[in-house]
Formats: C-alpha cells, structure tokens, sequence
C-alpha cells in the first residue's frame, strides 16, 4: 500500500518533488478523527516523544527537589537548537544534582541553529555533549537516576534499569509493546521503539487531556505540557518549526518533531493528539504536515487557522533571498 | 503512477524512511539499457547539468585564451563544497578575464563543507559569491561573456542572449525543448528547465561519446568529461558523494549531482548516459540510486563493482560514531 502524496515542492509553477505520508488525529479513547494512509505501520518516533519520556522526571519528585521550573521542564522535553541559552541550561540543570557534561551520553555535534554554530566557532571553542540536541532529555534522565538512587552509568543502554522505566511509561501512555524486537538505537544512543501512528497521536492525546493515565501521571504529563507550551524555545529553538506553531497560540498547541519525518502534536482544548511520519523521512514535509493539520483542526478561529496555514506554505528562496518555489499541502491534505 | 521504491533507509533491522524514483540509461541514440519509473515525466535538472552548460566556455575559445587547464574547466562543471581551494581557483578565473566577485551574481552562502565553514568563521571571515557552490560555474558564464564580448551584467536573466546560448546548447545535447514554459529559477538564480531524465540520459551518453553531436562539441564535451574525471575535486569536493565515485575509476566514470534529488552520470566505455531523479528530493538516495547503477554497469570489473556496491550502502552513524542503520538500495534495484 502507498501512502498518499501529501506535500509538494514547487519550483516557479513546476512540482518539483513530491512528499508521502501516514497521519492519525484521535481522541483520549482512540477515536479515530482523521486517518489517511497506513497508521499501523510502525515507525521510529525518534525524538518526538520526549515529552512522555520526561513523565518520570516529574514524577518521581526529581523535578521538584532539583527546583526545576518550565524551561527545565521545556528542555527535557527538548530537540534543541544548540544555542547559548540551551547549552547553559543544561549544565545547570546537571550542576542541580551534582553532575557535569562528562556524565552525559549522548555524543556531542555542532549546534543545529546556524549562527550558534558560527559564533561557537568564531569564540575558538568546539561543541561539546551539551550542545547535542538531546542534552536536555539526558539531563533530566540523569538527575532522575540521581535522584531515585540509580547508578547512572550506561544509562543510554537498552539493559539499563532507566530504559526499563521508560518502557513501561510509553507503553502506559501509547498502549504499544516496546521491547527488544521493535528497538533500534537513536542517533543521541538511547533506544527507539517502532510503533504504530494511531498509538503514538493516543499517546500525545492522553497526554493532553490526563483520561486514562493515573492521577500522578496525568498531572505529570499536564505539567510538561504547560511547561513546554509556556517555554517554546527552550522545547526547539530559533530557527526551529516548534517554535512559531507554538508561539501561534500560546498554551493552546503543542508540537514536537522527531528526526526523520516524525511529528507528534496535541491540542488539550479538543482533546486531541496528532501524529504523523513522512515517509522518505523529511522534515519540511513532516513540518508542513501538521502545520495544515493544525489549521484545519482550529479552522474555527479564523485568525489562528491563517496563521497556521501560512506556516503550512513556506516559500523557498534563492542565494539572494528571493521567493524562487514553495512548499504547500495536496489538495487531500488541505481541503 | 507512482515510480518504486529504489532506496530503504534502516535504523537496526527495521525500515525507518523509503525513497521512490525514476532512473533512465541509454546510449547516445537514446536506446535504452534500463528505464525504471516515469522517465517522461519532466524534472529540473538543476546542477547536474553543469558540465553541458560549460560548452560554451571551450567551444568559444575562452577557455584557452585565459589558459585554463583541467582544474579551471572541472570548477566550471563544479557543484563546490566551498573549500579554500575552490574559492581561490574561482577568484583566480575571475583574474584572468579581468573580472572579480562582485560581477558574479549567484549570491553566498556559507560553504558546504563543514570544516570550511568552521575555518572561515574560526578566521573571522564571512562567505563571499566566490563561496558559493556554483562560483565555478558562473565564473566560467562571466569568462565566456567576456571573451566573446557580450555585456555580463544581468548574465542570470532568462532574456539575457547567454542564458539563451545555454538553452540552444542544451536543446541540442538533450533533444528537448527548453522555454518560459517549462523554466523555473534555481537557486543561483539562473533559469533551470524541466526534461524528462530520458532526454537527460540520452545528453549524458552524446557528453560522452560525442555521437550525434557537431564535432566542434564532441571536441569540447570531451575535453570538458575528461577535466572533471581527473579532476574531481574540482567538481564537487572533500566530503561530496561525487568524489568517491570518479575516484573508484579515474577517467571511466562521470558523474555529477544536482539539487532536489537528482543525478546525471556517464561510462564512455560503455557509451551509456545516466540520469535519475529521487521523487522526494533526497540526496542520499540519489547517491544511492547512482552508485548501485554504475555497479551494476561495470559489474564485470569485479573490484570495482565490489567498490561502487559499498557505496551504495553507507551506514548511519550515532553521534557517538556508531552505526545504528544504514541506507541501501531496494532489491528492485541492485538485482
């Protein structure tokens, strides 16, 4: 079965390549809103369930005794842009538990954001694990392992006691096995697990709305939220697709992008999660795809729904900056 | 019609993100070894093209009356990585006609190459036009405009005559027609034209062979492929996937990329042109798509099939340096 084309790339007038893809919008119960292409074929949600592998972060009371506020929160839930003020948070929020950049890891690579890299580079320094894009998540898995009493060595490995939790946390919330037989690794070292799309939009809608998570889950999960809603740049950065989809409607959306064409999104005031996987694994595709899955969900605010649907037709310039192609939702994708 | 899956990319075991395309080899009289997909279907040819639209710069004897040798004629055929030596070869083409940066009109752009980007903001430089990956190739219009006396200002322009040279000179090479009607602007800012990749095999395999071109234009086409094949570093840089494959063969493989997924290659030994386009726009599938093919047009050069194999199978690194996936060709593709 192939997934409908769902994103175009036009150069001048001319389709210039073409963007396929799987999206699930579904309540709390798994009541299906809008479903197009294969949404049982399990994917990789790389980075974009962050969020619900912070839930233990806040839920064992590391959080709190570590005094982390909605930007700590914000950045465990976090693919960062690299950028000075990201960096700095992370070693802080390892410095609250005692630790420092060398128990990380995660790996380190240049920053995403373009001009953190120059200005890295400018001040004679190289990256180090801090700027990975997944500092944060590793700051807050480390000061969860701190604060629970768990040797924090090896953390990454898929034996390790706090891969474990993690697990049964995404099982919790998605309803989807995680083990052995559906893992692989990610890229900051952690295992990933492939799981169907209708269960991760189930997953991001019962993180929006608590049903049918336990009442410590539920406000763990409000929490993040909130916290990341609240502090959308320290979720993404700059340059980042988050941030403007959040910043359309603070505390309304939230949005989180995963590598490979992933994106997982929710909106608490209808209830709803959202997620969906390009197929050839490209995120200006994954990034048109729930901005327009976004307008069409909130079209009842009109304001809001332009807006989103802007963000869903971004234009492609040339070397002089001028408007040369654009990228846009099908016609089945936006009508 | 959708064209197949030619490239699967994995993380572990399992198929992460697939690419669809279309590929087309034939010989200079357009008879066909292998057509998978929509070879019809017209696509930009983008930079793959280069080395076609440098003709001019041979043909008309510029080329030789500002001395240039390989290195000169493989840059004006160049999608560059920005390394100091293709910027200084760009300036110095320049040079010779008299010229400097500020007559290129191709914009900047931080280089491609990663190290050089780091280099130059580490030297507390900005990226100039020189620096931009298509430098070589303007250099080479701005060269030929001088020597044959045309006005270069505005050299970019669809209505500019050598943009209209370009478009007879292709028109010959390819066999199709090059209007307002099927041209788009590229990122350099001059005009790109839809083909179908049939017309863009067959322009690769005539580039080769000189068949069914004016001798004048076999003399020059020659000289031009020959250029690039010892000089491939010229033509694309340290880290491009175009280096790996001319070096695996010095002098019997062409090669050259193009934005949006596309690539055109040759084998004079075989008097095979290639052309292919990845549907999505990925490079690394296109690289993917390219390499396999030319294993298996050479498969009876054993070691060197053995080489081009491997490189249609890089692995996907960690950012520990781990390979935790790997990109390779579908079943479809490498039987």
């Amino acid at each position: 079965m192939s997934n409908p084309v769902l994103v175009e790339v036009l150069r001048g007038d001319h389709v210039e390549s073409a963007h396929r893809g799987a999206i699930a919008v579904c309540d709390a119960s798994g009541k299906a809103l809008l479903e197009i292409g294969d949404i049982a074929r399990p994917v990789f949600p790389r980075s974009a369930v962050k969020a619900i592998q912070a839930l233990p972060l806040v839920e064992s009371g590391a959080a709190d005794a570590f005094g982390f506020g909605n930007r700590e929160l914000a950045l465990a839930c976090a693919s960062h842009r690299g950028e000075a003020a990201h960096v700095e948070l992370a070693r802080s929020m390892l410095g609250s538990a005692g630790l420092d950049e060398d128990t990380l890891e995660c790996g380190s690579h240049w920053p995403g954001n373009h001009e953190a890299t120059i200005a890295l580079a400018r001040s004679g320094q190289s990256p180090t694990q801090l700027h990975n894009n997944c500092s944060g998540k590793h700051s807050g898995f480390l000061c969860t392992c701190r604060h629970i009493g768990l040797a924090h060595r090896g953390y990454v490995g898929f034996e390790h006691p706090y891969q474990a939790t993690l697990r049964e946390v995404m099982e919790d919330v998605t309803e989807a096995p995680h083990n052995v037989g559906n893992s692989a690794t990610d890229g900051c070292s952690i295992p990933t697990y492939a799981i169907p799309i209708k269960n991760l939009a189930l997953g991001f809608a019962r993180m929006a709305t608590g049903e049918r998570l336990s009442a410590t889950r539920a406000k763990a999960a409000k929490r993040l939220f909130s916290a990341c809603m609240a502090e959308p740049f320290f979720v993404s950065g700059s340059d980042a697709a988050d941030l403007p989809l959040m910043r359309a409607a603070p505390g309304r959306i939230f949005v989180k992008t995963g590598a490979e064409g992933v994106y997982c999104a929710a909106v608490p005031e209808l209830g709803l999660g959202i997620a969906l996987k390009c197929d050839d694994g490209a995120s200006r595709a994954a990034e048109v795809m729930v901005a327009i899955v976004l307008a069409r969900l909130l079209k009842s605010d009109e304001a809001l729904a332009a807006k989103l649907d802007e963000l869903a037709r971004p234009a492609i310039p040339s070397r002089k900056g001028v408007a040369v192609g654009k990228i846009r939702p099908t016609e089945a994708l936006s009508r």
